[in-house]
């Protein structure tokens, strides 16, 4: 039995299980954003907790929990954010913790509401998922010459937006914008019609380094706080007519939504598993031992406006071609500086079948093969109102450690 | 005569005239961080003036000059900030100033340090100057079709690191990087061999959008606090083998240098020009009235260690196709959200004369021909030790107002 050993009720499928313990930022009617802990459906108000003098045995000022984001916390350090979070376990294991009698620690998330977890100074989105490289390839260039050059050498990534990274729950609107047809020979301006969702995850720094520095394979994951889903929003034909030769730039940048929950590595530490064999091998500074992909079940639903959700992609983070470690030895490399809070996407999540494709560009292979929904409508790509509702866990016998949801909905153009 | 009228001395030639009155931030051995405007060769202390009283007259918390960054200061609007800007020229003029008899409020250049004027969020990178777009079309594609066949319909654009913006003074090291050989059949692992400056402005953003908002042609100048030059450092050879299909990317994040003095848009109002002719018309939403270009002469010089410097290019931002009106409403006209300090990168800035070229990749043709330094020695790329000095001016009869430099020293690699 999952859960058993917590004195919170705890559901036995609960994402958010006394072995998570992910952070966020949330606030309630009466009170400003602050910092919490989600476990089972309820959140541990970490002000409050501390203000009870639960952290005190701990050597650092909770007033970190009073703050609009989990920046200055992250910034403790390792040491100090994982004795935290085994505090916090300890708590809600022991029979006579302080915070068992005094409810006014713990919120409803029903009742709550949550902001971005980070101030995101700099968000890079890399190209990780071979299959999603070669399908994208295969599709708008060559399908015998599908991945570049360049692909099985470099983890390929690119500077995004971070103004536009939106929470969960926050509505994005159609976007405008230029395109081409076909055979036309001047671009029109108008609403997108390929809106497209990108199923992701993200990594949160949390250290920093200074300009002129690296970060090695080997000590990557001291840089790492924890991971986030996350829906990197696209517009295929706003960015098939942009993106030469700079990169995708308003297809992107109009929105890109995460949940809410930082899971920390630590808890994801027992769903590590061997990443695909890469071929030819790589370069000295990205080569890695060990286990550094994560066993991580996502999946994609599309929930049409007053109808039920569909699930439409069933994918496995597992199946990243280049691990975090390696993407963040990448960035590094040439003395780009990190800073904590810093937001590093995956790229599209595809597996190798055509149900684990995470884009409806490939789903619906560029609009050629509709993806039915439950209520027997179509979609080549999201319609206004369709809500689309990411998800991911990992999942033992003993153990279940989710992300909860990401979840926006596509309003019409503003 | 120019200056006459300044009870403060000002050599004719400064670029910090009267009519100038950018605004940066600044340090001396004792004191903090904090803000300052530039008047010939001296700072005016923002802090120290405002503990005088001498914007009594101002419904603002003059608090916003002891910050690190000019964010606050920014974000109290153009109807401050610009009446902070004529109260300071009235003052220096006024021969019954506050000022002119407490002279601690005044410092010399020489010895302050200038930090980051800005906090910057996001950055963003244009590629606006047609005669650079063609000229590098030229070498990498195809002569005859030079340019892409978006380029005359849109701003392009992409997203840069923020993190690694850094002023005036501060040094680079040369990057490692991936690079292929032209006949290799595997990237290597080492130092950049072609490490190119790339002369640029930037504009930053003085008010905020939220997302889902846009900014109108007509109405962008309210957005724009004031410029900067910015040298947008740039390996040629990491870039050429990353850059698909995501864009640029390692060969540009090690580091941005610019100018530590923002140069407000109403001093530069007096040099508006006409931009050239856009054909094919361009999209309603990127029309535009007026003069919106800028008549603002730029240098590039090279210094060797120990040796004396060559000016290598001569531009100037009047020659860009696509001017910032045009930018911004493009960056927006999906609804993506503008923060204060953001900063808006001109792209490289060339002229149609081969000494008007704005980076060695196009002075030096690739490397076909090195540009000669007065010492008698060449250059296809920059090298070790290398000062790179940009500087930028705006000149009539009657006023001067200029940028000072951005000048950075290329190290070995680290």
């Amino acid at each position: 039995m999952k859960n058993i050993d917590s004195w919170i009720s705890i559901s036995e499928n609960s994402d958010f299980s006394i072995h998570n313990i992910p952070f966020g930022i949330f606030s309630t009617k009466n009170d400003a954003p602050r910092a919490g802990v989600a476990i089972g459906d309820q959140i541990l108000d970490l002000d409050a907790a501390a203000e009870l003098g639960v952290f005190n045995s701990l050597d650092f000022n909770p007033h970190v929990f009073k703050r609009e984001t989990l920046n200055d916390f992250i910034a403790l350090g390792k040491e100090i954010t994982s004795a935290v979070r085994v505090l916090i376990q300890q708590e809600l294991t022991n029979p006579d913790s302080t915070l068992k009698t005094n409810s006014n620690v713990f919120i409803s998330q029903v009742e709550a509401q949550m902001h971005l977890p980070v101030f995101v100074g700099d968000y890079t989105d890399f190209y990780s998922s071979i299959e999603h490289a070669t399908n994208v390839g295969t599709m708008f260039r060559d399908p015998n010459n599908a991945l570049l050059p360049n692909w099985r050498h470099i983890p390929v990534g690119y500077h995004g937006r971070a103004s536009s990274i939106i929470v969960s729950g926050v509505n994005v609107h159609r976007p405008m914008g230029q395109t081409i047809a076909p055979d036309a020979k001047a671009p029109k301006y108008g609403p997108s019609k390929r809106v497209d969702f990108e199923l992701e995850m993200a990594y949160i720094i949390g250290k920093k380094t200074n300009l002129g520095n690296t970060v090695k394979v080997e000590n990557a994951e001291e840089y790492i706080f924890g991971k986030v889903l996350f829906n990197d929003w696209s517009a295929r034909d706003i960015q098939k007519w942009e993106y030469v030769p700079l990169g995708p730039f308003l297809a992107k940048n109009f929105a890109s939504s995460i949940s809410p929950w930082i899971v920390t590595m630590e808890a994801l530490e027992p769903f590590k598993v061997a990443g695909p064999e890469q071929k030819p091998k790589v370069l000295p500074y990205l080569e890695y031992t060990g286990e550094r992909n994560y066993d991580i079940g996502l999946e994609v639903a599309i929930q049409p406006e007053n109808g039920e959700e569909t699930i439409v992609s069933t994918s496995n983070f597992k199946y990243m071609y280049w691990n975090m470690a390696q993407q963040l030895a990448h960035h590094t490399m040439n003395g780009c500086n990190i800073n904590v809070g810093d937001m590093m996407g995956s790229g599209t999540i595809s597996g190798k079948s055509k149900d684990s494709y995470g884009s409806m560009l490939e789903l619906s292979w560029a609009g050629k093969n509709p993806v039915k929904l439950g209520d027997g409508s179509e979609r080549k790509f999201i319609e206004d109102n369709d809500m689309v509702i990411m998800r991911g866990f990992c999942e033992s016998d003993e153990i279940r450690v989710g992300f909860g949801e990401v979840r926006t909905k596509l309003l019409p153009v503003k």
